[in-house]
């Protein structure tokens, strides 16, 4: 058995069944194994930045890691970025890099690269399989790593002799090492506190603490105390809508932030860091927390944030209480695209089950409020701030979720240029995505960030801050990479639009002029 | 003064006059001083690998350094293949990347990242300027490193507070030191070894050996002794056509080159490295020269070829030597397109002074033979092989030419997807780029590729090597970018586009079904 063979039977006895891919010359013994060994569904991505955004996507909706299939360095350093936004959403990876052969690479052909230190920037995990006997172990130690913790970046890097020789043997799945136990002082010290300063007191929830049983929980806690309850600004995957807890956000805009957390006098970590901005201003603190505040960890990324919120429970004696009614839902609303009418269109026509990939940058930053009271759905972020992975998130989501529940992208039309091949993928997996493109044809976020230079933009700053000039046309784009698409200037339109779209097996996109 | 105009003023009294820019909230006060300080050609790319291209093709032409303008580590991470390119290019790039304030990096903001590790992949020359005052000392450093030997990429980290902050100053010019003298010993050996053996002897070229004085000298050494002339594969510049030496390259297939080198017993390295493999195949060699071949380097990268070989020349007493005349200038190919038809097309119609960008990958290996007699032009290669250079160093290389030469895009499908924003900017410039897609709709390449495994690819593999499924269409995605477009079956169809659009102002893409 060859590596690149030993490498696809490990990772399909491992559960690993579906590879994101963009080969070249050094990966074809791989693309062969693939090809010959039945079971792993291979999705090919036209820019590598496509293909490592739908591995994050995949993992948040399918919980388990996917593979990429990436080429040389290169390869790899196209798609670091969503790599990066992956790292912080806690993606689960097994980020397969082919490189050049052990004994090419001394020879500085033009491709070589420093393979392993672009991996290291964005990887928890990283290991060059330098001999074909070794693939099947290091294969094994990725899928274990990518499955540690609350899921990691695990790059495995491949190079070409290591695929091709003889030699090789699949190896057994490995263990996943259970979770940190939790920490019963952390237990003691959250309850502590929110006895005897309940209403002063603000938990902040992260990562899984903002999906399943830790919802309920944390709202016995809060009621059982009078504490309020937040989410991070960016989660890589909250479960919302009717029947899950309605959770704001931290603010994104740091006055706001400041202002919202100013009251606090202690905040209890589930899951999180402790709140700071996305960017420094001159003038501004770092941080968004009272500076007298006390910070208290219940939980870290590691433990289980449900079983530490029961143990807190527990230890407060917190009483059942039923999650609060979100209300009615919502109607479509009418007229000229706001936000918030967006956002009520959106919670009013979803379907059941369907999730939402938001890259809405700057319009989308009151669409929570707006949609509490839609059907529940799950709700993803661009977790690391890297524009450009809402189209590859959704795209892999759809497949995450074995192409049976309708993705809706909310998606800024600035960023959506970073990875729009993604539609591409879509098109060709005929996938169940529904892309709104916000089209305001400026980064409309940045226009807001230069005021705080305190000058008004003049026409050099303009060039660089406005997408008119030519203005782009989704329509055709989404149409030249076979997503059928049209564009709507009046939510009536968008609603229609999307009505249709919900009845489709494939991929639509909607131009909304906002 | 603050730290982001000391670096505006330094950067333009350096000669440094254009920004290539993808901008993000840290480098607002970057924005502001290009906005309020005048002389600075600002181009926006809507994607970073765009940008870094873009820096390299202007570099190409211009000979004289470009800076950009990237976000924070995931930005650079964006644009990184295209400096990887730029590096293998020898080009020279001042390459600004706008980062977290120093006292915000500690805490661990979501779009913190290695940036320095990023940049140190592809950079000769990194450095942070974690305070404002030494913002202009450092900006001149980068300069003057951009400039040096053959051209450097250089990278500034500029935290935001360095930016924001006062107490700056600009900083004048620094000398960019001398090339390398040359080395006597070399060209005394040279000489020996091609007066004793001229006939068996290749002198290999390479980067500004394949330009300018270099090329007559080249011929006159060649003449004198009976040795041949050959050029690296990947030349990032040629100058070619009438009245220009006319070389062949080291084939791109290994067993080609192996094949074509086999008889030489000496290998003469003008800037060149010993021939090697782009990549390894079992059971052939690394290196593509005779095992028993002997390499005699005349002169190094940070040394001059043309002196070296001025020095060779007098050495041997090499008399003048008209170089040869190319025949007469081909005629348009008629019918299906061929390369060689493509080729001769192509050398037909091109205007006098024309740029060429060539991605054409597999269908472009033939073209140098058939290409040789049209007027003088400069040819521009994919240096480092990450492919989707093509276009953005079409798009670099017309600003570079001041928007006053016509720029011929000879670009492969696949590798266009990559970098199709480039045609974005080629519309809002209003640039002479005329882009000729080779519609195969496969990585014909890697098809090719394929059959070195020994086998047939099956389903699953054609999914990851063929682009169909759906077809891309070129005309509707240069049309969503503001790029008049138009697909053509036959190479008549495609020479009626190609002199249509050499009377254009503007940018054109030609969809040629191949």
């Amino acid at each position: 058995m060859n590596g690149a063979h030993s490498l696809v039977h490990t990772l399909l006895a491992a559960g690993v069944d579906t590879c994101f891919a963009n080969p070249g010359t050094s990966e074809m013994h791989f693309v062969a194994a693939l090809d010959q060994i039945p079971g792993m569904d291979c999705v090919l991505g036209l820019q590598e930045n496509v293909v490592t955004g739908m591995a994050d996507g995949y993992w948040r909706i399918a919980r388990k890691p996917a593979c990429t299939l990436l080429h040389c360095g290169p390869g790899l350093a196209n798609g670091l970025a969503n790599l990066h936004n992956a790292r912080r959403a806690h993606a689960g990876i097994v980020n397969i890099v082919g490189d050049q052969a052990t004994y090419h690479r001394p020879h500085d052909a033009p491709l070589t690269a420093d393979t392993e230190a672009l991996a290291r920037t964005v990887s928890h995990w990283v290991r060059t399989s330098s001999r074909a006997e070794d693939v099947g172990r290091d294969a094994a130690a990725a899928v274990q790593a990518a499955r540690s913790g609350p899921g990691q970046v695990a790059t495995l890097i491949l190079p070409s002799d290591a695929s091709w020789n003889e030699g090789a043997a699949a190896a057994e799945p490995l263990a996943v090492p259970a979770l940190a136990a939790l920490d019963p002082f952390a237990v003691d010290n959250a309850a502590r506190v929110l006895r005897a300063a309940g209403r002063d007191t603000l938990i902040l929830l992260a990562d899984s603490a903002v999906r399943g049983p830790a919802q309920a929980l944390a709202w016995r806690v809060a009621q059982a105390t009078g504490a309020t309850l937040l989410a991070d600004f960016m989660n890589a995957h909250v479960e919302r809508g009717r029947g899950r807890l309605p959770l704001e956000r931290v603010p994104y805009v740091t006055d706001l932030a400041i202002k919202t957390l100013a009251r606090f006098k202690h905040i209890v970590l589930v899951g999180a860091k402790p709140p700071v901005g996305f960017f420094a201003y001159p003038g501004k603190p770092s941080t968004q927390y009272a500076p007298e505040a006390q910070l208290h960890r219940l939980s870290r990324l590691d433990q289980d944030p449900a079983a530490a919120l029961r143990a807190l429970v527990e230890a407060l004696g917190a009483p059942e209480a039923a999650l609060p009614d979100p209300g009615p839902r919502p109607e479509p609303a009418r007229g000229k695209p706001t936000p918030e009418g967006l956002a009520q269109t959106v919670a009013a026509l979803m379907p059941d089950r369907a999730i939402v990939s938001d890259e809405s940058v700057s319009f989308g930053r009151g669409f929570y409020a707006h949609t509490q009271a839609a059907p529940a759905h799950d709700w993803l972020h661009l977790a690391g701030g890297a524009i450009g992975d809402g189209l590859p998130v959704a795209t892999g989501a759809a497949i995450g979720a074995k192409r049976q529940r309708r993705v809706i992208s909310l998606q800024a039309d600035g960023s959506a240029m970073y990875s729009l091949q993604s539609l591409w993928t879509q098109a060709r997996e005929q996938l169940p995505c529904t892309t709104i493109i916000l089209s305001n044809r400026k980064y409309n976020i940045l226009i807001g960030e230069y005021a705080g230079v305190g000058a008004t933009p003049g026409a050099t700053a303009m060039r660089m801050l406005d997408l008119g000039n030519p203005d782009i046309d989704w329509v055709r784009l989404a149409g030249g990479m076979g997503v059928e698409a049209a564009r709507a200037e009046t939510l009536e339109q968008c609603a229609d639009l999307m009505r249709a779209s919900f009845q489709r097996a494939g991929p639509f996109l909607i131009e909304l002029m906002v």
